[in-house]
């Protein structure tokens, strides 16, 4: 009688591979979506990320009003268009999957319009490190959740997270600025700060709301929500920030 | 002892082919771009364009803050970042041919931010309202145009006309306004007349300081500079609008 020997009666995997079983990020969409509370936290997740590049496509349209040149112009609106099309990328998987993207997306609109308009720029630099700022922890965020999604949803979250030629652009003028007149520094210091301030207290009021989506963020479905492990990815994404904030010039 | 009895010493063409030695239009850029006035012309129209095309980019994408519901919001960033490839097509075109794209976009900056800056929406029927409009002349005129162009430009032109969708979108939004509320249809009228009050004006503007452009619009560098041409052009696009506006259901 083999009674509690072995996990072998339990699943019909081989024992040595009980964590590609439970482990999403080794299924693909099909299998992984058949758990309804991972659907609803991808569908979530993709809502997300789909309002997210709609309303960064829109401040980046309006940042561009402040350009001091045609070409700096030209630029914001490239990065703008490249917001769009990632858009509509989660758009067209949303629909693919038999979701409505305006209701996935409708549960993310107050945090994000309410993130961009506590922080709207007064002047061009500040639009600058707002992009920069906006599409660094965007980037550590996919990043983050990309491990714990299903092969295919990864695949379309790092094609997604595809740089949008942000990072080099705004570094490159921020700190040009910053050597002509050191003192600008110290502002846009306090700006990226009291951007990043923002960014998490949005981040916690979506984390509040949507269940689903939390505890998929913080380990996976199957694992189960730990509060701790949503702290320390804040903290890593904080972290991450702060680095690139001094590599720029900025004491964060 | 032959003199002056057929033009054969004066060029290599054949004496009948003189009308397609003279039309532009049937020439390629390497041929027709020999004229500096004709080369000047060109570089004129298609830095007029590209800075159209950059500004009405920037306009819907502002507009796209009046929607009332995420998908026309959605559908405005769609036009947007259309207009933003069109304007990539017509900047990319001026570096191939060995302009710089910026130079040849300054002169037409005042005029079209003018027209702007005079005709801001105030809110998301009028700026439909202007997308179609505005649309529908820029289609106009570059049919207009298109046939004074040598085939390379013609070729570049027509494939920047093509539909960014405007008109189907607004037509169907502005009829069910005014169908719900016919009084609508009143204020929207008068603002048009003001849209296209407001084009003409800066397009005159346009007219009165670009000699090369204004010389080729009026019927190829070619034929010589005719004012009357240009009425007769304002007044064929002039006279599309009001047709369009009565199928609206707007009195222009």
């Amino acid at each position: 009688m083999r009674f509690m020997t072995t996990p072998d009666n339990t699943s019909d995997a081989p024992a040595d591979a009980s964590p590609e079983v439970t482990a999403v990020a080794a299924q693909d969409w099909a299998r992984a979506s058949a758990d309804p509370q991972y659907r609803a936290a991808v569908v979530d997740l993709l809502g997300a990320l789909a309002y997210g590049e709609l309303a960064a496509f829109e401040r980046l349209a309006e940042d561009a009003k402040l350009a001091p040149t045609l070409a700096d112009k030209a630029e914001l609106a490239k990065m703008a268009s490249a917001e769009f099309h990632h858009y509509e990328k989660l758009k067209d998987r949303l629909t693919e999957i038999g979701e409505e993207p305006t209701l996935a997306m409708e549960p993310f609109v107050a945090a994000l319009d309410g993130f961009h308009k506590q922080t709207a720029p007064s002047d061009w630099l500040e639009g600058l490190v707002k992009a920069y700022v906006g599409d660094s922890i965007a980037s550590d965020f996919y990043r983050e959740v990309a491990a714990r999604l299903d092969a295919d949803t990864r695949e379309l979250v790092l094609a997604v997270l595809d740089d949008t030629g942000h990072a080099g652009f705004a570094v490159e003028k921020v700190r040009a600025a910053i050597d002509a007149e050191p003192r600008v520094g110290g502002r846009l210091a306090l700006w990226a700060r009291r951007l990043m301030g923002e960014a998490l207290s949005q981040s916690q009021r979506v984390v509040a709301d949507r269940d689903a989506l939390s505890t998929m963020l913080v380990g996976g479905v199957a694992d189960g929500f730990d509060l701790a492990e949503v702290g320390r990815m804040f903290s890593r994404i904080t972290e991450a920030h702060t680095k690139r904030m001094a590599a720029l010039g900025l004491a964060a």
